[in-house]
């Protein structure tokens, strides 16, 4: 089977004028339309066997995975997901890999209402590349800079589990049953939460998704915004696993979650934590943004213990 | 070094809004501007070392290649380059490919008019993976489909080259300097013609990008359009080295070559060699669209030969 029936079979599935496709998978490159008064986003990410997920992981849940952090990066910024291309690198062209790849790209593309509109299959060691493209109203994106004084951090789900899951799949730690499958299913399958995205429009002034752990992905927001914080840990959604082993680190500096963290005008608060109870978006406040410094604070038996944040997503003691 | 600071280092240059980027490099996805009565038009190309490239090819030929091709795809549908994203796969952060690679790069993307927007750096075997994004005017769009009986079949320039240096390469094949070293540059650093952009938008039926090899090309647009076609074989631009040694093989499906094949009524082609000699674009007339049929006629001592072309862009000899 040469290359171009394997992408017919596997991937040509239904060439859908919907969702602003006007010509998808098939010539030199897909045609979609862009409506007036919308920012194109646009956004790549690679993921690597044996580096972004370990070399067992299932075709299906490879493809969730690819997919699912290209359109955690749209959320961010408060975009709209629409098309996405595929480069699949495969060492040979394995119809049962390819089965449960394509069964897994199209069940995560239906769940995040994004279309495959093209791409490219190679020989080689095995990679996924995807570039996602979503659409946000022109003035509505929110970046990673607009974090100021005084604002509200917020988190949209747990962090830590995916960081768990994979220590429990190489043997670094030894989790209960129920507490290791939640883990792993972070790990292999994150679900960005798209009921975020019209709340992030209408109130946040700063976002980003974490992947390279929430201390190292507050700080490219502080960085970027010119900005500090003070978060406070036991506010922090984590599994009870990691609260009751006292092992934040998978939380704080973990990576891989793809929950959404942003901040929000405290004025705007209140309506962002009704808007949220309305439509079941789950929202966790963690800190505040300073003007400078990034501290962290925690309790430590009947008081708080205060540390400053390192550089490197560590921790600098400073006082109790 | 870490991958935030490589990224920073060679890739990070001037994040200008010009060329409709509202925000470039550096956050979870990039804004750009898609202008109302436009089509988004976006294609994806992977180039693994050792397979779309020979493993010693430098860093700035392989930049070159990998954007080129891309360009070459949005160039096939007549649409104006505009933005890419690079993933790029390395065993190891070396700073002499990433400066080589860097460079060929941005000469590239100055070359084409397009402007990097993002992307991902990994660890892993060596490829290169661009996103490349255009924009055509609704309904100028030229795709493979829209080939009539009757309509001319133009190609940009010559096709055999990229094949024969490659063959040069690894030994398969001994050229004289001259003729080497032209077709070693053809293979790693394609040039497609962006002058043929507004001739292709303004009376084309049906294009594609010449990437499997002329033959193999051509039936995509006769396979999708349905019909036929009769192509002279003594009209294709080739090398001098090609017909002398009746070598034709390189030129018919040796691939690689990302010129611009394309159809066009019988009643636009005047028009269209006027508007190619007054922009200095090149053009060669090498068939016409048949109602049916994929025949080849070939001047043959002092009388023609005509051949019926296989499935596979192989020959099937029925006559003289």
């Amino acid at each position: 089977m040469d290359e171009f029936s394997l992408i017919r079979k596997y991937f040509n599935r239904a060439s859908e004028r919907a969702n602003g496709v006007w010509l998808g998978i098939g010539d030199d490159a897909a045609l979609v339309e862009v409506p007036a008064g919308h920012y194109l986003v646009q956004t790549m990410d690679t993921l690597v066997s044996g580096r972004h997920f370990p070399v067992n992981t299932s075709a299906w849940d490879i493809a969730w995975k690819s997919l699912a952090v290209n359109v955690s990066d749209l959320v961010a910024m408060a975009s709209v997901p629409k098309w996405f291309l595929l480069s699949l690198t495969l060492p040979e062209p394995d119809e049962v890999f390819l089965h449960g790849f394509s069964e897994g790209l199209f069940a995560a593309a239906g769940e995040f209402g994004i279309t495959l509109i093209g791409g490219d299959t190679c020989k080689g060691a095995l990679s996924v590349t995807i570039q996602a493209s979503g659409l946000v109203d022109t003035g509505a994106e929110v970046t990673r800079c607009g974090a100021m004084p005084g604002d509200r951090i917020f988190l949209s789900g747990p962090v830590g589990s995916a960081a768990m899951g994979l220590a429990a799949l190489q043997g670094r730690e030894s989790l209960p049953e129920p507490t290791r499958i939640q883990c792993i299913e972070a790990l292999n399958r994150p679900r960005p939460c798209l009921g975020l995205i019209p709340l992030l429009r209408d109130h946040a002034s700063a976002a980003i998704d974490v992947s390279d752990g929430l201390l190292a992905d507050l700080r490219h927001i502080l960085d970027c915004s010119g900005v500090g914080a003070l978060v406070d840990r036991d506010a922090i959604p984590v599994q009870d696993w990691i609260s009751e082993h006292d092992a934040y680190a998978y939380a704080l500096s973990g990576g891989d979650d793809y929950q959404i963290l942003f901040t929000v005008p405290a004025s705007k608060a209140k309506t962002l934590r009704e808007q949220a109870s309305v439509s079941d978006v789950a929202l966790f406040e963690i800190g505040e943004i300073m003007p400078d410094g990034f501290e962290m604070i925690m309790r430590c038996g009947a008081g708080l213990q205060r540390e400053s944040v390192g550089k490197a997503g560590g921790f600098n003691h400073f006082g109790s």
